[in-house]
């Protein structure tokens, strides 16, 4: 980027947010935290973290007797992960993962928008597409999936973040610690900081502020690239900040 | 990611593209590279990085006198920079980096479609807007700057990369090394690799493939981000890859 855009920044008065530590970051070890699709791959494999973390969990699915099933099983079960349906999910946790297909977002978001009310909701969807040619990202009318979020969900607090996570490692046991930053974004502060401070609990992770929601479309559609860097390297990429 | 996405990659047939070693890189230490925009920070910065790493860099402008005062000054006069008008920058390189505002892009770009015939053309600059809230991406109507460029220029072989990368870093002769990931994107393997092998030359760096050009929009946009982490952060902020 250039120095002018660089400069414009640093030379800005203070203000006060700007003055307060950036890594200073509030207690979220009592909040509850609901997974929406989190009997999927993504979902599954982000309860498990936060729950191994010491997160209590729920994972919500359209049927109660399936998010049940996977919340016993063997990644979750030991974990003490519960699971119930999307709208009990919702309704009985403090902070909600959306992780639901992006085919099922709009939908699923509409139907729980009561439950979802004064809940900080975390969108991790990435509106992607595939052809022959590999990867790409698809932009919704909205501008990205978490701005689709907060247009259907006007009376919740949405942010996005957890966007670049491979399910692979998320789901792997043996897998004890996760080099990688989140990336939040949202338009409250104190709604980006309790993210951060979730991401935060994930042994290597670091919650890193990363804009506005407007900025969210670049960051699901990323996902692209990192497919495409899985593909040519065999690898599980993430992405990390240098120099912060 | 979901584990569906991840895995449909893996369990594709290998190809020729995949087996090879994507580290395996070719020896560019005999290419001349012009950087269009030489004398803006991000020009002459990375002109100075190129430089310093060896490589033969003449930087273009407008006006030749201009590219020939900023290349002999404090910063690129020992590193042995050439300055010169943007056509014969561009007729005398190998590989020509576009560094020139994204408001000159289109008119720069089209002028030298001649000179730029058979080049090997990097394309970095970020199409970005300010307003009180901060920097956000603007979308042009060929979806990135880079497929503009390669819209633009025909008989050109474009690629996006160096997108990222902090010109106070690369202006400051006290940093010996910068710590971070090039993305480089691009339609064709061989050009990839070429421009992976010139970023691999800086110390710290690393030239990474990151898909195709129709997934350039992403990479750009993603610099409204790091500036709202510089921001933030008081940094200069970079990316590295994990897992690879």
């Amino acid at each position: 980027m250039s120095d002018a855009t660089e400069g414009q920044q640093q030379g800005q008065q203070p203000t006060r947010s700007a003055r307060k530590d950036p890594w200073e970051l509030p207690d979220v070890s009592g909040l509850v935290v609901g997974v929406l699709g989190g009997t999927g791959d993504q979902g599954r494999g982000l309860a498990y973290r936060l729950a191994r973390a010491g997160q209590k969990v729920i994972i919500g699915s359209r049927r109660a007797e399936r998010a049940r099933a996977i919340a016993a099983d063997g990644l979750l079960g030991p974990a003490g992960v519960e699971g119930a349906d999307n709208a009990a999910c919702a309704r009985r946790s403090d902070v909600v993962i959306v992780a639901v297909p992006w085919e099922g977002h709009a939908a699923t978001l509409s139907a729980l928008r009561a439950e979802l009310a004064g809940k900080l909701v975390v969108d991790c969807v990435n509106p992607l597409a595939f052809d022959k040619r590999g990867a790409f990202a698809v932009r919704p009318p909205e501008g990205s999936a978490a701005e689709q979020a907060a247009a259907l969900l006007p009376d919740s607090r949405v942010t996005c973040a957890f966007n670049h996570l491979s399910a692979v490692l998320l789901q792997d046991p043996a897998v004890d610690r996760i080099d990688t930053d989140v990336l939040v974004l949202g338009d409250s502060r104190a709604d980006c900081e309790t993210v951060q401070a979730l991401a935060g609990r994930i042994p290597g992770m670091r919650g890193i502020f990363a804009g506005r929601l407007r900025t969210a479309h670049q960051v699901e559609a990323l996902v692209a690239n990192l497919i495409s860097v899985n593909r040519r390297y065999k690898a599980h990429a993430g992405l990390r900040l240098t120099d912060l």
